[in-house]
């Protein structure tokens, strides 16, 4: 099974060419100016479009239940919906189990959710629910099975204090797996929500003045601090939704810290006005929504460098479960939002189609970033030959409006509802196979593998960004 | 004759507060939680409403021959068009007079353009076309005569050298006169036209790509160390488009150096998409519309404070006239936009109702920090009693879409076309008078009266922003 | 008593002028370019030498008891150093009472401590050793007794948690009291002690090693933001000794966040090497000295505006009671070094006649700012009519070499030993009466007086520092 | 010829080894952890001390004649200075020929200069005095030469204006020649020289009033936008005096812009009180000594990567020239200081024995960084097989007191005399050959060779700073 996609404009995190580009086999073989087609070659014409390596997601929560309720995707429908917005990889948080639970049980239960759906390669990040010498003892078995990354909540029921962070932060670090964080100070939200909910304050702009920015800033600067006290550990943080918190990491990167951050669109698109809507349960998450003085900060750590990647946080609770179960109170109401299938379009049509960003920062912020920091360089973040055949095609002409009923996650709702998008997605190619053809699901349930991915490299991102005068004209 | 305007929030720069506030003869006469009406009161109910000092456009070009052509509007038109959108000053600038001519006569002209006309009160900035020791001896005189800010060029034909600009700017800082800059480099900017025309490349892009953002940061580091050098010359800054020169003006602001800076409304929400429009002739001003990138960083200093006023540079050439006289070569096309009635919707609705800005922070920019920054205030640019009685009443429920045949001015196309504001002007007062009333202009020309305006004060603007927690919510 | 201080140049936090200056009854009574002499006066010549409002230093622990041990210099030892090194006031920290003890039995022991013993004027700060509904509901009538600040500590027993800080702070900020906090990570010391311990490694290199920057950085961003969510709490972080510290504190400035901060000679003016030499001992406090690194950066803090005052934290066990106690083991040795008698002249050798700041910043870092911040201005830090009559006279071109045996505490060796300052302290005077002359100590015992200090007002400290060209030449 | 250099800490730009090293032939042949040493070999036991690539000064000018005065050292006084310093490198700039002279000519003129002379090796950096079609066609050829970089002055009267620097600085970049600028703003420093010289105004402090850090500044950010718009020609900034400057240098390198920066120890180590003493023509150069600010904000450039090399800009008149030409008017005094032979010790002993930057960094600046910008790597700035044999070996227990009668250049008096250095060189050897040894010449007339440099590379200088806690401790 061949693959020839010709005449596009073939982008990596460092360059971009005119070229042919052959998939045998799964994975790239070739590219060049010009490539024949022989008979066995499906070929795909990409005249005038972007052809990237495919989008990767390295926040998802399929399947997961919070305590509160059982999110609505599963791997089935939530790598669909990936697939069909040019997405073929995820790495999805391994959900929590019982109190004390071993860090392998969790694994065989993802194992078995995953394998039999997914449609395109998956793997799963760890979580240190809590800290004891037979967790700790666990991690390099886990990062031998190709866990290389875990994750740590400073808020929540399963939150770590100061010690067991620094105990963790050593371990990991010891054991080659990134450390990747919550960040939101516990105390400060605990007193405002009590407070909200004492005065009968249950709507949902008060989900969001529960948990203001100086929350996640806070424990933001703490862990970076952590980290650096536990031997410069690894550090990433995930979705940032503020300015301060983006200030702090910028110093950190200043004194050359291994410190790496992730956004999400709905952080640089979505604002607090969405809580003064009569459908605001549909926004409900955290860190919340914050406002267009941090939207456009964080746009400028993305053109700029200093965020590194864009993943979704997809974690899709439908209108009616949010309804059901709070009854309109923010604290009964399960935190998330989907959106795995919209993440490239909207950073390709408000990123670089507005000029922030290039075509190769794109792909450096989706796919090729998240790869190197987790261990799936350069198999997976790069159109190369020996690369797996994981391409996105997206023609830029094109317009695209967003309706949930066109999208392929098992929610009720989307977010992004009416979002005008400069830009298509045409093509989604996973190892070769074509997943997502022209508005048309292709793909095929327990296709996708389970990634083993490497052990942390200590390697620098570039954080370079071409030249301001390269922008649209 | 005298008005109360009942229930509405009265902001100024530093604080708010739910009152009345009563105009008597012109002059706000009292502000206090409840005034009773008598019968000589026109009383305006402004529940619900935002209640604050009338605007002031402190970058005008009215009635201007800039050899090229003549602008559209005149003082009439221009000031009308400027009072149907909540602004109750301008401050123009004088065009230039034929070689060696006194500052003094081009004053004497603009009087007589102005005096018949104006609808609300004016002013003008002097320009030093050229430095010789009778320009440098007038200098006095004119700021007696309530000029007291001047502006040097550093490109077009009358663009000053380093020595000429020092020379400058020592004697308008002895004689109490504020220096303005229109900063780009003219070398740089000449090469790059120069090739772009020999090449044949007479799109209206190549205007931009003629003027790209280093020529414009180039200048505006030039003249604030040049300012500091002619002994610390307060220093004013026009129309700063992009982000590296606000970089700059950070710089020198955390070194206590007297320099504020103003942007317009185009710098903060178009973009150099702009010139692959069909219509780009519209949009052919200098320095040109840059990109997203740029307008996010223009909108962190507009929140924080790095950015002090936000001024128009109204400058409307019909599209016919840029037609006709171009003929589609961006080197032969009049430069400027109009716009005056249209920016404190603008910041408004994409400023206050988004969360960037405070309401405070917002009359700041529009109003006070040009009064105290030009010699107006506390007579402008703030409500309290004994102050002039000029007065923008906006509602922030209603919305407003932007269409050029509802606008004053004289152009025959707006910039802004279609723009939808979340705001509207309901009523302008110039001195008490009602000019503005729900969609109708009610002026008079010739009511505007000439401001014979201080000497430059070295007051400290504040920067202060309240807590991001005040926003929206 | 009166007293004529003829042909000095005076100098106050925001000006300078060569004045005579005459005090009557302990307080300014004028300052005029000439005043006469009459019989009554006494005359101090200052021809030459600068005459600045005493030094005021809100950072001492005269006489405490760290329960390792009690501290040498108690308010008469103290207070008599003070004096001989121009310092006139003095606002030293209660020390810690048995466990559940109130607020008010604490002062009583503290009046006792000092109200016979002190040679200038004197305050206390508050300290918050734990929170509970009694300690939280004395603060209103502390700060009515004039106690209107209070210290938090972030590590040692008393540390408080985060629950416990916010509400500390609500409560102080309520009752009109700036908190102030001593910022560690109890957390990341704990461990790292712990392992040095257990591998036998005592020599005091290990007690900076045991508490490295990052857990000074890690705490003031945590305070820093849990002052924010405090509702704005005014913030005071004390002996601000790394780079990432200052960074964070920067940010708050930037938006405008009452946040100020302390620095002492010892963080500007010695380092790590000292833990390397013979005599480590002498020099072990928390936090501990860093690197030029960290040096240099604080002392682009003192020069641009971003530190606020310049404090000693005078705390002084003699070399006898370190070695006898500790054996030489860091664990067990006392924490502190004195230095209140060194503070101004470090400061203004190193500061002023280097170039790096002006005397009004001199000024403004050593008395008028701490008065400011701790409610007793303008009574102290300023010399203008109706102020105490305290004052120092420097004279800056002698040199003074720093040795002990010439100091006035009641320690037994000076970790500045040997250190040439360029100026000498000539006088000072409290409340007119001149308490130290030329080198000998001329005051008395219980003339100090106890300073009940004003509520703390939000005023603005001002940042700014002159022009650069106004430096040395 | 086989030299050993046993048991030494090797220290490279990235990383350090205790280790032997084997020179051979003039070539590094190995480095290991144990090399035996056979008959034929040469030992140097270096137990105790650092082992580090010969230092590269990339500013020097011997043998110049300003027009004023010929300096007082040629090729081989000059480099015998750099060997006993532990140079082993240095890259001359070719003085300024006739009016319209040839590039080529200058070459020429130079190679006869050095060929018999120099002790060390050496190369030359073009000057661009004038811009014309000739000079700018004769550019490739240079490069082909070895000659791959050219010096602009924006000063003087061999001044390029903003359109010869565009032109120049396109055509180098194409030829694969990096840019170098002396920074400062001639029509500023023309007025202030005017204004001081007719007031009589001639002492040596007026030199430094004439030129003050905006000068320097300015012409910093003028550079640093023209070589933007040349096409990101590369950009090197010499001898960097002031901290605005070193700001806007940081704003370009956060954007990639391909600039580096160099500073001199004087700019670190001596500040403007110099201009204060009885000997002040000693100290004059441009642009002048600063003060103890500047020196801090270069320090903290030093330390966290924003400045990459230091160089000494060694131009040696004797304090008898000075006197007899200038009479002690600054005007007619020629500027420059010498400094060959003290780089090394003065940064290794301020630098690295202070705890501000690492060894690695230490070498990074003074010989890795200058060998890749310069068109020298891996041939100099590396100790690694193949590499030439250029080696200083470093004491860092011994302590150097710097008097000119222990120098060897060709001048009367050192800058530095009386200055305290932790840290002596022990000995320097250039291409195996050693040239110093414990205070003794070994070196002989030239023995050094032309270097012949290739184009310049964009490479990558890597700005990372090890950790805080490597520091000291």
């Amino acid at each position: 099974m061949r693959v020839l996609i010709k005449n596009g404009l073939i982008v990596n995190a460092d360059k971009r060419a005119c070229a042919d580009l052959l998939i045998d086999a799964g994975r790239v073989k070739q590219i060049a100016s010009t490539i024949e087609a022989d008979a066995s070659c499906k070929v795909i014409d990409a005249t005038g479009c972007y052809v990237m390596p495919g989008g990767i997601d390295v926040h998802t929560h399929f399947n997961i239940d919070t305590g509160l309720a059982r999110s609505c995707d599963d791997f089935f429908t939530g790598t669909r919906a990936a697939a069909c917005g040019g997405t073929t990889t995820v790495v999805d948080h391994m959900g929590f189990g019982p109190p004390g639970c071993h860090l392998r049980h969790q694994l065989g239960v993802y194992h078995n959710y995953a394998a039999y759906k997914a449609v395109i390669d998956y793997s799963f990040h760890g979580v240190i629910q809590h800290v004891n010498h037979g967790i700790l003892d666990e991690i390099p078995m886990m990062v031998e099975s190709g866990i290389s990354s875990f994750k740590l909540y400073l808020t929540y029921q399963y939150k770590l204090n100061d010690d067991e962070i620094l105990q963790a932060m050593r371990h990991l670090h010891l054991a080659g797996a990134l450390t990747t964080v919550h960040p939101e100070n516990d105390a400060a939200i605990a007193q405002r929500r009590a407070a909200f909910l004492n005065a009968g304050k249950t709507a949902p702009r008060y989900h969001a003045l529960s948990r203001p920015p100086e929350c996640e800033a806070e424990a933001i600067a703490r862990v970076i601090n952590l980290a650096r006290l536990a031997g410069d550990a690894p550090l990433y943080i995930v979705h940032l939704s503020n300015q301060l918190g983006l200030e702090y990491l910028r110093l950190a990167r200043a004194q050359q810290q291994p410190v790496w951050v992730e956004t999400c669109p709905q952080y640089l698109l979505l604002d607090e006005r969405c809580y003064e809507r009569q459908d605001a349960l549909k926004y409900l998450l955290s860190p919340p929504l914050r406002n267009a003085r941090h939207n456009d900060a964080l746009w400028s750590g993305i053109a700029d460098g200093a965020i590194d990647t864009v993943a979704t946080d997809h974690c899709a609770f439908s209108l009616t479960q949010r309804q059901t179960l709070s009854g309109g109170d923010f604290s009964r109401c399960p935190n998330g939002l989907p959106g795995v299938e919209n993440r490239l379009l909207l950073l390709f049509s408000y990123g670089v189609m507005t000029g922030r960003i290039s075509p190769e920062r794109f792909v450096a912020l989706t796919s090729a970033n998240p790869a190197k920091l987790f261990g799936m360089w350069p198999q997976k973040g790069l159109l190369a030959p020996g690369a797996d055949g994981d391409v996105v095609i997206i023609d830029p002409q094109r317009t695209t409006t967003i309706r949930h009923d066109r999208l392929h996650d098992n929610a009720d709702y989307s977010p992004w509802e009416g979002f005008i998008c400069q830009g298509a997605i045409r093509q989604t190619l996973s190892r070769g196979r074509v997943i997502f053809d022209n508005g048309v699901f292709t793909g095929v349930a327990g296709q996708g593998r389970f990634l083993r991915r490497q052990p942390f490299q200590p390697l620098t991102l570039p954080s370079a960004e071409p030249l301001l005068q390269e922008s649209v004209l």
